[in-house]
């Protein structure tokens, strides 16, 4: 597998890139080929110095980075030599067959829906968070942000596209699937629950067991949690907040622990033909290493094939 | 000050009810009389036995109770004499000066629209909640819940409520007001977002700074936090979780028990000309007797006076 790398993005790039690639490789010594997009001039001595194998490996120069704050099209428009802009072009042209990049969300998605294309009938692609449950389990969220205002059929899908990730990524048997609402009774909440509500219940390819309010979040009551992204934003942003809080409040119990994104693994857009991994600005080097074994389980799992199914079976009826 | 108390609303009702008129009363011995509303049988012996003086109230006999599950309006219709329909007929006569229940909150809501006419010039009313933010201070956010889809103007108009009230009520000089959101910039958001930023930028009443995000919910970025009914219902559930997970998991720090509504009094309803306050179904005692130093505070205070002239100075411009 050709694994491409935005050795740039992020704020500790390239340095925790460099780090986990280090751990990727002590993890799995038989790796994919990796594509390291970046400023040679800096990567290059940084893994000589953390002792990467050269022949596992391919710099690609990139002379210039779209900061986390740059205008997203405007950027990636200006910046065609840039990590993000390079890494897009080799992924559609077939060059790499997953690329991963910690920096600018938004040149990510915007890059990403202008040059891959969606999985056929997919509507908008989505993006997704993993969710602590207490159990120790894990939940997915979906969307947590490209889709501020999201219609009913959109929700429809990114459940059918999240429960499929759910399973094959997660390894969540079967996820049960829930809406966020306000009420548990069919026919609460906004206009767009209301009307999502039946388009779940009737849909094939997912496990729907209703509506989940906000205190059911953080525990078993859904795998998959479906709202707009405009509420999983700020849902997702609200739960990240608690491990600095509890850091500074001296709170040490491993739950909060595990609210740190600085090593989760990414989160990968869904809804298009090829893996395309965001990872969050904070990424450490386990969430670099995490990154590449996410890329590695897409493909190696055929997950996009499996949306495919999923998606036709969410048609029958 | 005549304080109408619903006796049977609420998960711990009569007992509770009656465990906090008597912690209101050791608190403040020269008290509003109060007009206890419920089934006689049972409230009259508990006040005895809780050696509540009887010149400080009047039991108002009612024979029905609104259960928590109860369809709101059916219910309504259906038991004129349950203790929710009695109390807002005696404040819609001016029998009461004020309503507390902690009760069926739709029924409240339904009692109180139907029953209870807005300020001048307000289209909806709302229910705002406090929330504890890590400083130590007290954050309140609006809508939570009636207001399930709002226009621009209804959240507008929700910002000059509930600053009005923090200012009064909760003694903060000068509420700082931000717009929930999903980016900090202006042009951030949902299309109701979008809308809304402009208004609460124009909008003479409030001190209006800005977006703030989802992590920025429990820090001090805006004492006064604006979303619609979705959201905020969804961020107030999910924030009420965190004392019962905290309990849970033996987490004994004192952050997670501000979360405790056990012992928060209640919200009221704001933007209606009497003040109505709806306690949460697990309120206890402490619930309790805050419930009725808010409706004593909002009277004293003269608010609802206050928001007439903010409503006023909000259209200023």
């Amino acid at each position: 597998m050709k694994i491409g790398l935005d050795m740039m993005g992020g704020d500790y790039a390239p340095l925790e890139a460099v780090k986990g690639i280090a751990a990727y490789l002590s993890a799995q010594p038989s790796a994919s080929h990796l594509f390291l997009i970046g400023d040679e001039n800096k990567v290059a001595p940084l893994l000589q110095e953390h002792g990467i194998p050269s022949n596992i490996y391919t710099i690609v120069h990139a002379s210039q980075i779209i900061e986390m704050n740059e205008h997203p099209t405007k950027a990636l428009k200006e910046k065609q030599d840039s990590s993000i802009a390079k890494g897009f072009g080799m992924l559609a042209k077939g060059l790499i067959d997953a690329f991963i990049s910690a920096g600018n969300t938004g040149a990510m998605l915007v890059g990403t829906i202008f040059s891959i294309k969606t999985i056929e009938g997919v509507s908008r692609p989505t993006i997704s968070s993993i969710v602590p449950k207490e159990s120790g389990r894990t939940g997915l969220i979906v969307d947590v942000g490209i889709n501020a205002d999201c219609k009913p059929e959109m929700l429809n899908q990114f459940a059918t596209l999240a429960a499929c990730y759910a399973q094959y990524m997660l390894d969540i048997e079967n996820p049960t699937v829930g809406l966020i609402n306000i009420g548990e009774e069919e026919g609460k909440g906004n206009l767009l629950a209301q009307a999502t509500y039946p388009l779940l219940k009737e849909n094939k390819a997912i496990n729907f067991v209703g509506n989940i309010e906000g205190r059911d979040i953080l525990i078993d009551k859904a795998d998959v949690m479906i709202c707009d992204g405009f509420t999983g934003n700020i849902l997702l942003k609200l739960l990240e907040s608690l491990h600095p809080l509890a850091q500074r409040q001296n709170i040490t119990h491993p739950y909060f622990g595990r609210f740190n994104f600085e090593s989760h693994g990414g989160t990968p857009v869904l809804g298009v033909q090829k893996p395309v991994i965001i990872g969050h600005g904070i990424s450490g080097h386990e969430a670099f290493m995490n990154m590449i074994f996410v890329a590695e389980k897409m493909l190696k799992s055929g997950l996009l094939e499996k949306m495919k199914e999923w998606l036709d079976k969410e048609k029958e009826g």
